[in-house]
């Protein structure tokens, strides 16, 4: 039997109960609202993951990059949607992932992106990007270019689909409801739009962790691609997507050194490990690059956080005692966003609530 | 021939012929100083790179991880230090890499680290690690725990080291110099101490690509391992340890969306591909998660950055034309950060002033 004491530092850890659970209550809350869960894998990034993730769902998945499409074909997912738009010169690859048996579908929100996928020879599907708000890609729903870029896609046009990034600067539940009522509405104002010009609109996708916790109604829209939920993070419990419980990803990791004098240690994760996102900064739950727990997932006491991140050294800094700290001790760190931590990272070492490594699953990476 | 125009984005782009300009110039330095060069590969994890970078010198690296370690010495590489300290549990692991041929040089500031690595079977050296002024790790140099770590390292013990990375708070040449002159200053006091115990102290180690830079004297020290001098960055351009015309690394990535009515841009770089480091936050040269320049490393007109990250998206803002701009269209993104960018990536794209791919060199990541 492995533990957690023995495996290399640092490295992920994975709870199974507390992912499961997360699972179940956007499974259970997608089908109350009658719309398919799409889940995004740009997360967790495995095939278990995806596995467990797509139980009793349709099997569409949603992914970020062709690298993990590709993987996710090659594991025998065969409805995947990458939900970046690619430029043109990356449509032959994503042709591949046809090859190996998927259908595979593009989002686009620029005409001659859309012309590119109608002119290729592979049988791609197609989304139009809607931007409810976020500013990030996408067509606004009343923009002329909504039925350009629609008409430009010919057959290969399936509907519409958008995320409500902005979700993400709620720090409170009416806020995140507003902005999912905004998501919706956003998208099915488009594809009444797209219907109204005589285009196929079958499919009306949206989708972000925070507004599919909190969304009232999904009237109109066919399915939801929430990612975070299966992991949540720091960042996720301060704006109230859930709580610090539901956190079932950790960076195991070792003490490497110990400042009696200063009351601070120092940890064999930095900031590749830990990655340098700051997501809770500015927030009540400010966490700094992470929460520093005990071993079994339970906050150290005195509020330890990851101070400040060198490339392979955290330092944490906190108000408890720091007598019991010693050179070589295991802690495991609450991270302020799940999918930028998990990206250093090649595996998961899974646990069951306690210490036991129960198994080892793999991560895609890179691109 | 293969060009910048053909490979996948996004992707690492290294300029061979600006590194190894930056790599004659601190070898040229340290040389006239009379220290070695003993560069450190966390910046790199490169074996071709270490070979350009340790060409004329004595030999011997510094590396980070342990997983470096096991790289460089599968590479050839015989004389390696581990300058983060481990934690007992891993010194059976960088065993293996004398195993494989290779003196090893591990660092520690503490005495149950000390003794761990004394009474270890291999025939590890160590360094007292010194706290020079960074307040990261190390023990001050006038501390009692100095010699006694010393003494529990036995006959082990080879001398000290110290890391001055508060140099990279400075914010001109003078700072720098009397972080440099602190630095040395500090070492040189520790080892006069053990030295002063009877204890051996032949190695006083120093390093930092700032202190290296700007340094005016290193007498008492014998070796120096700057490691980001390789690359430099933007943030090393800030704080004047070299131009932006010294930038060896960048991030290729395609535009994936053109938003000409907010006359910004989108490229398939984000969080991941550029890493969440905001290094020149609050400095005069803040360049937002990077720079964008044009495919032959030139900047764009009108200053323009990646203003916001999102995992697979870089959203580009600025104030010159964007009318040039075309869906597909390649950049090159000046970094802030080059140790923390380079680690999400597997290979470097070498090019040689144009655009066609001289080689690809690898690197080690993870741990």
């Amino acid at each position: 039997m492995t533990t957690l004491n023995e495996i290399q530092t640092p490295c992920l850890v994975l709870d199974r109960g507390i992912l499961e659970r997360n699972l179940r209550r956007m499974s259970h809350a997608m089908s109350g609202h009658g719309v398919a869960l799409r889940p995004h894998l740009k997360t967790a990034k495995s095939a278990e993951v995806a596995r467990l993730a797509t139980r009793g769902e349709a099997g569409g998945i949603t992914v970020s990059t062709l690298a993990e499409a590709e993987y996710f074909a090659d594991h025998g997912f065969t409805d995947i949607l990458i939900a970046a738009s690619l430029p043109p010169a990356k449509l032959d690859r994503a042709a591949g992932v046809i090859a190996k048996g998927a259908v595979v579908t593009l989002v686009t929100d620029h005409v001659a992106g859309a012309e590119a996928i109608a002119s290729h020879d592979a049988s791609f599907q197609a989304l139009v990007e809607i931007d409810s708000g976020d500013r990030r890609a996408g067509v606004r729903a009343s923009s002329d270019m909504l039925p350009e870029i629609g008409r430009a896609l010919g057959p290969k046009l399936r509907g519409v689909l958008t995320h409500a990034g902005h979700s993400y600067s709620c720090s409170d539940t009416e806020c995140m409801k507003e902005v999912a009522e905004g998501e919706r509405m956003a998208v099915v104002k488009a594809a009444e739009r797209l219907r109204g010009a005589g285009l196929d609109c079958t499919v009306v996708s949206v989708g972000s962790t925070p507004t599919m916790t909190h969304v009232e109604r999904l009237d109109g829209v066919t399915e939801a691609r929430p990612g975070v939920y299966m992991f949540q993070d720091l960042f996720q419990a301060t704006i109230g997507s859930c709580t610090r419980d539901d956190i079932a990803m950790t960076v195991l990791a070792s003490v490497i050194g110990v400042n009696r004098d200063e009351n601070r240690f120092l940890i064999d994760a930095g900031a590749l490990a830990l990655s340098k996102d700051r997501s809770t900064d500015g927030t009540p739950g400010d966490a700094g690059y992470g929460e520093v727990w005990d071993i079994h997932g339970t906050p150290l006491d005195g509020g330890w956080k990851i101070e400040r991140v060198f490339q392979e050294h955290g330092a944490a800094a906190g108000d408890g005692p720091i007598d019991h700290i010693r050179l070589g001790d295991r802690v495991r760190i609450g991270p302020n966003h799940a999918c930028i931590t998990a990206a250093a990272h090649d595996r998961y070492y899974v646990v069951d609530g306690g210490l036991e490594v129960v198994a080892e699953w793999g991560r895609v990476n890179g691109w």
